[in-house]
């Protein structure tokens, strides 16, 4: 029934079609997207000497081709950066000699963590240099009692995680890439996650930074305390810079006590208002146990269910939420989500709804949200939008976007993180179309610009949504923030092409 | 007993002795302190004039020295400045009206909230023009559903709790100040207060802010999403900076589901060790119910309780913890609260406690820790040192500062928030001893230091404390800061003399 094509995922209509040629492996970014080379030196002998002589040895100065592939295209394959050399530091000094090196001798940096981004900001866009933080991957202090953890920024978040769960805490952030991600990238994009809701975000957790400047001096901001007050808070800066201003080489981190049980609701309901009642509800009624609250529509739960053929627990809904409890006590856990479900039912918020606490029904239901993605991906044109709305307006914006595109596309439809205002709002269509795509961008920006939501809400700005950058700040915003380049990284060489237009 | 001198409270040993002629009046910052006026401009007729065209009338330009003396002493009575006019702005406009005429006329501007600062950063040391926020007081807009709040920067902390409770909201923040603090004025001094354990920073709570730069522009960062990564995160750098930067008109804050039950513990320890393992096993099984964790020594309590005539729930033991919890079920936080002590007790982590949820006792054992400054201000020599270090050295450093004092004080004592890592310790001594200040201050500095703590954890550098930020922060940081404040207030016409020495 559905036709299945080469995959077009556009993120904000930016993403170019994969070339035939490669499938899987994107053309070179310079080829495919309108961008010049900055006024950058070429990598010469020398300068590979240079950093041999540093790094050691051979195993920490890639220049192989084939070595050099997964560095150079990012995890979506969406582009295609034509580095010549990928360089691993493991220490702060090493990165250091580095970049002052590359400043002084006008090299452009770009600094990759795990390479899960989805903005493609971790990869090269012409031959910048790799600097790769993934053995700079040392825990360097646990202290059980503060909750506190000391880091190099290439450790990957689940092996952090794992080691503070030996001591009963757990790493305030989960996120679907952390087999793989850094907290170097986490704090570095500000990452949000499906834990935002209940533990905040990284503005708040982060406790010191040390950073590496452009001009190779160490920015030491490297404290541990969860009240500091003495002076202007320059950590700050760094965290959602998106390697435009610094190298982030250490990181200091509160953790939470680690949750011992977990249940998941899954709920059908009538209505957009009966989903944000039941939101209030459950925000009230869970309280402090809820730690995320999903919304998903008919159509998106339809498609998703045609193609990962997962068993719904429950029958046919105009809407879904899907609620989750964690907490220190399974008894009173189950008992808070059974009761408010019953009330729920009773005063008609929802019209039917399973829990479960079931590890292996845990996961099951969240395979219905997680895996909802794949079902659409197929398809001819899907125009993926990661929007924070007003929660109010989610939903309206929706129907006020199938409105706008009439029959020109098969299904617009939403879902996503309810609990933080972050949708993912979709359009598929039979076929990309260039015009309306672009008319449904700047229709979408405007309301989303009027409702003073964001055009990113977790993933970035990155290469591919550089562009709004001056659209969705306001001037003297825009300003500030390069005049912040200009200070930190005067001669352009930190990830370039990235964040700034 | 205690020889009922007059008080001497000494925040960091900066604090000057009240002059006599003046009980509960300092003298003028500008005769007691070594500060030098900067090059401003002094206020004149056609200023006034100019002010009053554009605040209408009289009753927003204060001129009046009676009606100018609340303003120009700081809730301690700690300093007394001496400026001529409050201004008293109620948009955004007027306030980019006053600033730009400020700075086009080299008027210095000290923008004031509810004045309950503890480092004097909100009163003017000479003759600066006093800004204050108490006409800005609109609640613009709760989202009941998103669980946010936009309101402008002199909204008093406790009408906007007030506020929201009526949606069963809470606003993330708690402090003694509450009846009189402004939100503007708690996100300038990023605000830590009694909830920061449960509910993080105001970094983390902040969803966005405008701010009137020095030239009178407005910079527009006002977005209510809780999730924004497009573009550097600009807002956060006005968070605690204490006014230098610009003037918060207005404020976008998230806030919590206000917790239906409140319960207290209150125990006796026999040593600081098991207060650590005592808090490490709160924080497991009272997890996301626990809501502060103070601590008290007995040196603390003896003194509080010689003045405050409180009675203790249980008997005297070397250290006290007072753990709160609050949640969304009464019954479900009890029973942890009781089997977390029940357990506590027969392993032995504690001596003996009591635990309540009745509203009238939780606040009769809340006062027990609350008044316990009110015990030792009258006596001789009071040093009091509101540091941030790391638990496991909390009370380390308490010893550490008796055994290097030696018998030259009478005593030295700990308590605070330890789920924070914030101590307040104090020495107790017969006559303040000038030189033995100096010492202490050197040595705690160069311990906090060592220990990568903070000289200030919750209470901003201001006035009293600003010749510490290039000690307590890395040259890079420092650096960075000065460079901060040049980019926005060139002139230096915002809030001189606080946190920059």
């Amino acid at each position: 029934m559905v036709p299945n094509k080469l995959l077009r995922l556009r993120v904000f209509n930016v993403c170019k079609k994969p070339s035939r040629g490669y499938r899987n492996k994107p053309d070179f970014t310079k080829n495919t997207y309108q961008v010049e080379r900055g006024f950058y030196n070429y990598l010469q002998e020398p300068h590979l000497h240079y950093f041999q002589k540093i790094l050691g040895d051979d195993e920490r100065v890639l220049t192989n081709l084939s070595d050099l592939e997964k560095y150079n295209v990012d995890w979506y394959q969406q582009v295609r950066g034509s580095s010549a050399v990928v360089l691993k530091p493991k220490t702060t000094e090493e990165v250091t000699k580095i970049v002052e090196y590359c400043n002084a001798n006008k090299l452009a940096l770009c600094t990759q963590g795990g390479n899960t981004g989805c903005s493609a900001g971790a990869v090269p866009v012409f031959d910048e240099i790799i600097l790769s933080t993934e053995l700079m991957n040392e825990i360097i202090e646990i202290d059980e009692n503060a909750g506190t953890i000391l880091c190099q920024s290439g450790v990957i978040l689940e092996a952090l995680d794992r080691a503070v769960s030996e001591k009963g805490l757990m790493v305030p952030l989960d996120l679907g890439s952390k087999g793989s991600c850094n907290i170097g990238g986490n704090v570095s994009t500000n990452a949000g996650g499906l834990r935002l809701l209940r533990y905040g975000n990284m503005h708040g957790n982060i406790l010191g930074l040390e950073v590496v400047k452009a001009n190779g001096e160490v920015l030491d901001c490297l404290k541990l305390m969860r009240k500091d007050n003495s002076g202007l808070h320059i950590k700050n800066i760094f965290v959602g810079s998106e390697g435009t201003l610094g190298i982030i080489t250490k990181v200091a981190l509160q953790c939470v006590p680690r949750p011992k049980s977990q249940q998941v609701a899954f709920l059908g309901l009538q209505s957009y208002e009966k989903v944000l009642s039941t939101m209030r509800k459950a925000r009230q009624e869970l309280g402090e146990i809820l730690s995320a609250i999903e919304v998903m529509d008919a159509i998106s739960l339809e498609w998703g269910q045609q193609h990962n053929k997962l068993t719904l627990p429950i029958d046919k809904y105009p809407f879904y939420l899907l609620l989750e409890t964690s907490g220190s006590n399974e008894e009173h856990d189950n008992n808070k989500l059974n009761s408010f479900l019953e009330s729920a039912l009773v005063q008609n918020h929802v019209l039917n709804g399973v829990v479960t606490g079931e590890p292996s029904k845990v996961q099951a239901i969240w395979a219905i949200r997680e895996r909802l993605p794949e079902g659409f991906k197929n398809h001819g044109w899907l125009g993926l939008y990661d929007l924070s709305i007003p929660v109010t307006q989610f939903y309206n914006l929706v129907d006020e976007t199938r409105a706008y595109l009439k029959n020109q596309v098969e299904y617009v439809f939403g879902f996503g993180h309810l609990g933080d205002g972050n949708i993912h709002l979709n359009v598929l269509g039979k076929k990309y179309n260039k015009r309306l795509a672009q008319d449904l961008e700047t229709f979408l920006m405007k309301r989303v610009l009027e409702l003073k939501g964001s055009m990113s809400a977790e993933h970035g700005l990155g290469f591919l949504k550089r562009k709004y950058l001056p659209m969705v700040n306001s001037p003297g915003s825009y300003q500030l923030m390069k005049e912040l380049k200009r200070i930190l990284d005067p001669n352009h060489i930190l990830n370039p092409y990235k964040v700034f237009p």
